[in-house]
C-alpha cells in the first residue's frame, strides 16, 4: 500500500462515520455515500463492492495504527507500555468510540467466514502481540523488565484487553468502567510484579490525559 | 422460570445445531424447525419470533450453567478456580464449539441494540464474575488464597478469558492454542501469586481430561 490519497483519506473518514451510526451488518454503499461528498457510483466505481472498501479500510486503519506505533519507538518501555494499555480505557469523554469499535466486533464475527476480513484480522493481531512483545524484549534488555517470556506475556495482555473492551461495549452503560477496572488490575498485578526494582510505573492518570489516544 | 418441559429440551437442541451451522445473524426459523422434530409452525406457536426463541435459548444456557456451578460449590476453591479457567481452554476434540461461541459472538455484538439479548448478556456477566468472586471470597475465608480484592480479581480473569476466546474463534486455526496459552498465563502470573504457602494449585491438564467441559 502507497500513499494514501486525499480522496481515500475522505472516504475512509465517511466510512468510519457511517460503521458508528449504523454498525457493519446494515451497512450499505448509500450509508456510506451519505457520510460523504462522493456519490454512491464514484464509491462503486474505486470499490467494487461493501466488502472491497471495508476490507481497505481496515488495512487503512492498521496502517495508521502502525505507523503512530512506530514513532513511539525511542521512548522508555515502561511508558510505552502503559500508554499502550491507556488506549483500551474507555472514558465518559470518548462519545461513540464504543459504537465504532461494536461495528468492528460485528465484522469481527464474520472473520471466520470470509478470508480478505480474516487475513485483515490476523494481521491485527500480529501487530498487537508483536507491539506488546517488542516493549516487553526492550525493557527485558534495558534491565527494566524482568526476563519473563515476551510472546506469552504480550498474549495474555492483549487477551484481557480485548476481552475488557468486548465486554464494556457489549454490556452498556452500567460497566462505565470495566475497561479501567482491568487495566489497573493488569498494572498491579502483571506488570507491577514484571518490573525490576528499579524502575516505577508511569501513571496510568497520566498516559489516559496524553492526547493521543486511539479514536 | 420453572422446570423446562422435554419438547424445550428438544427445542433448545435444534438451536443449538443450527447455530452452530447458520450463525446467529442468518439464522431462520426454518434452519431451527429442520434440526428438530417440529415444524416451523409449532415453533411459531411456542415462540412467536425467531428473537422470544433466542432469548428464551440463551435464558436456558444460563440456567443449565448456574445449576453446573452450583453443584460444585463444596469443592476446594483452588480446584473450582482451575477447572473454571479450563472450561475457557479450546482443545482439538472440542468439534464444533467454536462455531457456537461465534454464533455467540455475533448475539452478543447485537447486545446494544437489543433490550431483551443485552439483558441476558448482563444476566451471564454477572454470574460468570460472581462466580469466580465468590470462589475466590470462599479460598480467602479458607486461607488458601491471600486476600486480594475479589470483584477486582474477577473482574481481570473473566476479561481475560473472554478475549482469549474471542480472539481463538475469530482468528481461525493458526492460532489453535491461545486459549491455552492464556489460561497457563492467568495460572502462573495471576493465581499463583494470590495462594497462601501451604497450598497447590491443581493441574491444567488434569482439569482438561475432566469430562464435565462447557459444551
Amino acid at each position: 500500500m502507497g500513499r494514501e490519497s486525499e480522496a481515500d483519506e475522505e472516504i475512509f473518514d465517511a466510512v468510519d462515520r457511517a460503521l458508528r451510526k449504523h454498525g457493519y451488518a446494515e451497512l450499505t454503499m448509500q450509508d456510506i455515500a451519505d457520510e460523504s461528498t462522493k456519490s454512491k457510483s464514484l464509491l462503486h466505481y474505486h470499490y467494487d463492492t461493501k466488502e472491497d472498501l471495508l476490507v481497505a479500510f481496515l488495512e487503512h486503519l492498521l496502517d495508521s495504527y502502525e505507523e503512530r506505533l512506530e514513532c513511539r519507538s525511542a521512548e522508555p518501555p515502561e511508558e510505552r507500555l502503559v500508554e499502550f494499555l491507556a488506549r483500551f480505557v474507555f472514558t465518559p469523554e470518548d462519545g461513540d468510540r464504543e459504537a465504532f469499535h461494536l461495528a468492528l466486533l460485528e465484522m469481527r464475527s464474520q472473520g471466520p467466514f470470509n478470508d480478505r476480513i480474516r487475513e485483515q484480522l490476523g494481521r491485527s493481531d500480529r501487530l498487537l502481540r508483536e507491539t506488546v512483545a517488542e516493549i516487553i524484549e526492550d525493557g527485558i534488555d534495558r534491565k527494566v523488565f524482568k526476563p519473563v517470556d515476551p510472546e506469552r506475556t504480550a498474549a495474555l495482555l492483549i487477551a484481557t484487553l480485548d476481552g475488557a473492551r468486548t465486554r464494556q461495549i457489549t454490556l452498556g452503560d452500567s460497566n462505565d468502567s470495566y475497561t479501567r477496572v482491568v487495566v489497573e488490575e493488569l498494572l498491579d498485578r502483571v506488570i507491577e510484579p514484571i518490573l525490576t526494582g528499579d524502575t516505577d510505573l508511569p501513571s496510568l492518570e497520566e498516559a489516559l490525559a496524553d492526547s493521543d489516544r486511539e479514536g
